[in-house]
């Protein structure tokens, strides 16, 4: 017995029936998104360490995939630290506001770009977290204006729409602003807001006493901020559709919604289904958000399948001057397997062979099989689909009801054995 | 003036217009492999640097990018070798294989193949060269019989088909078999022949003349040796339409062609253009093939296009029991820039704004001209193309002939003003 093969630790294979549904679900995005004007471009995986340890990644330049520079003496012993030149890129938009940076001279004013590829991170390995994972990312530079915003929004929920996610989906708004905002007026000290965001942000997972304990305990609030600070917080609720907000309820509550109102009524011109509601308590863990931010949550799934937001500050730290930025993400993992993809209407047909046939008669069969199968797909015939091809398979000497099935599950739709005229055909 | 920002050392970016093209030539390849019943897989990019290091990848094991083991102290210095764990793949073929042995339980017995991915090796860095670039493999594991080379050949030449690199391509094909048998005939001792191979593989940069003596002084063969060699490779060419050599003319020159004559034959039998040529000194670098290895030339290019062959010994190595394998590759960077694509026929249609115009009036407009002009599409219209979409595009205070020429290199097919119906519709 040799020992188990497997792949690197935390990740793994994609077997066909995976790929399959992955490329046709990216494939369903990919012309949501090229419909809407987004071009796509790819970044190496690999980037230099400075950028990767720069402090734009948060958590995630603690997960590092570290690359060993080349050419070290073998045999002289270094610290770790010192011997890494470069490493796998984290997310898509480190790479995306250096290649703006890198390109900027070639690109169009206002740059609309679509990414999807693979980012590493190191994470504890889990059940249905990898190390290797793709992410999916749309984002307008170089528009300082709302416009940006409505149109990612909307881009997006074109692509739910497209994968059957629109019914069920509920896009939860906020803006760093208006955070900012209600932290001040609370009376939390400034140097204290980026924390007080960070326990706000785990509402979800903790609750709201949870949040008023750890504003207290961890965080160290005075009793009366955190009141005031929650109260507002539980007053406003997070579940207030954003026309209404704009409507009165926000002044009220002596909140500036800033863009949000307008933001919500252009997405709804195009997607008059779209539910957009209004959730103070939504932050977003990144550090880089500047305005407003998204996050679109569906029936089906626990966690969120969409989000982003404005990151103004980002690109302007490799070109050396700001230039607006607007990101939105759709969690390719989480959705992936969710998606209902009709059946593939593509044929398949088997050419049964048996072990050894000579593979003289097999390509004679195989090119006058798909020629008949051709002629009569054009007549309407092979269920009136699209042209099939013969593909050689080998025939175990006694073929079982699960080798047929197999056939079946590997996408064959039709078999016919060697030597056979096309009107023995069968359906698998 | 900040500092020039740009990618890792040796990699690159891939712009819009590159991608699309990358893109529609990938998407040609895969149509026909998938025709032709291969099934996509994908692996992590990471494999642990044991599989990296086998031996079995030559110089591409050199030229590794090794990845650092996470959790190392930062203040303990090591030597490079011990603080590596994992690293970049250098190519499809090992992944593949270890793939199968991780999976074999769930595939069929006799798997075809189909991978398209990144790999990495740090190479010089040199124009047209990239450290990251694409590889584009079809593969059949499991089959002992010359079906396989059969099959692959012929998919690979209705891949270069679609792609109108048919005509002017001309397979050299040769066995590992009857390079065994030349150099044994020739004399060449068993314990000098692999390195007599890596020179006769130096054919074409060094010509036969510069064989000859390398032959002689760096390998060390006798002068006998050499000229029984080189001459028996002289009679025979490189240029012999396989089907004449299988005629006879191998016979009287006491060479055994094994099944190389039926391969050709069987290939023509679906391609009866395809040019099928034996090629004495066609060695392939890789020390792994067993059997028939192939190259495809093409008028237009330099250096090959693709090429493979047999490669039974490799996935034994994983699994610990021999399993027959054969497989192709095509030079996707290389043909990528080869290929003459059709036009684009997709329309799109720039929705020209002015810079700050109201977000609504934008949606509204956005709604409606895409409405617009599917009805018309739908009546035959916009050059009765498939339905467009209107994308907003901010238009710059004086718009330049700069600015329109730079949007019919995005992509842009027409345009139209904020405010102006669909009878003002420009081409672009």
């Amino acid at each position: 017995m040799s020992p188990k093969v497997v792949p690197a630790r935390g990740m793994r294979d994609i077997p066909p029936a995976s790929f399959r549904r992955r490329q046709r679900v990216l494939d369903l995005i990919r012309g949501a998104y090229e419909d809407h004007g987004f071009a796509q471009i790819e970044t190496p995986a690999v980037e230099p360490i400075e950028r990767m340890r720069s402090g734009q990644g948060g958590d995630n330049e603690s997960m590092l995939y570290e690359i060993q520079r080349r050419g070290l003496d073998p045999e002289a012993p270094v610290l770790p630290r010192d011997a890494v030149d470069s490493a796998l890129r984290y997310d898509l938009t480190v790479p995306l506001t250096r290649f703006y940076a890198s390109n900027r001279a070639e690109l169009p004013e206002v740059f609309r770009a679509f990414q999807t590829g693979p980012v590493w991170r190191a994470e504890r390995p889990q059940k249905g977290r990898y190390r290797q994972f793709v992410q999916c990312d749309i984002d307008i530079i170089g528009e300082p204006g709302i416009l940006a915003e409505v149109e990612l929004v909307t881009a997006t929920l074109d692509a739910l729409g497209r994968l059957g996610l629109l019914d069920g989906a509920s896009v939860r708004v906020n803006d760093r602003r208006i955070l900012t905002d209600l932290l001040g007026r609370a009376g939390v000290p400034a140097e204290l807001q980026a924390r007080t965001l960070i326990t706000v942000d785990k509402l979800d997972k903790i609750g709201m006493d949870g949040v008023r304990s750890e504003l207290a305990e961890a965080v160290g609030l005075e009793p009366g901020v955190v009141d005031a600070l929650t109260g507002t917080l539980e007053s406003i609720g997070t579940e207030t559709p954003l026309a209404e907000m704009a409507g009165g309820k926000a002044e009220q509550a002596g909140i500036s919604l800033y863009d949000l109102g307008v933001v919500a009524q252009a997405v709804t011109e195009a997607f008059p289904q779209a539910r957009l509601v209004f959730d103070p308590t939504l932050v977003r863990g990144m550090g880089y958000y500047t305005g407003p931010i998204f996050e679109v949550s569906h029936a089906g799934s626990g966690s969120s399948v969409a989000g982003g937001g404005r990151y103004d500050g980002v690109v302007g730290k490799w070109l050396g001057r700001d230039v607006p930025a607007c990101g939105f993400s759709i969690g390719f993992e989480r959705i992936v397997d969710l998606v209902e993809l009709p059946e593939d209407e593509s044929p398949r047909v088997a050419l049964l062979c048996p072990a050894g046939a000579d593979p003289l008669e097999v390509a004679r069969a195989k090119r006058d099989v798909t020629r008949a199968l051709r002629d009569k797909a054009l007549a309407g015939g092979v269920e009136a689909r699209k042209a099939a091809v013969a593909i050689p398979v080998t025939l175990p000497r006694k073929p079982s009801g699960a080798f047929f099935a197999r056939l079946g599950e590997a996408g064959y739709t039709h078999s016919i054995r060697l030597g056979q005229g096309l009107e023995e055909l069968k359906a698998l």
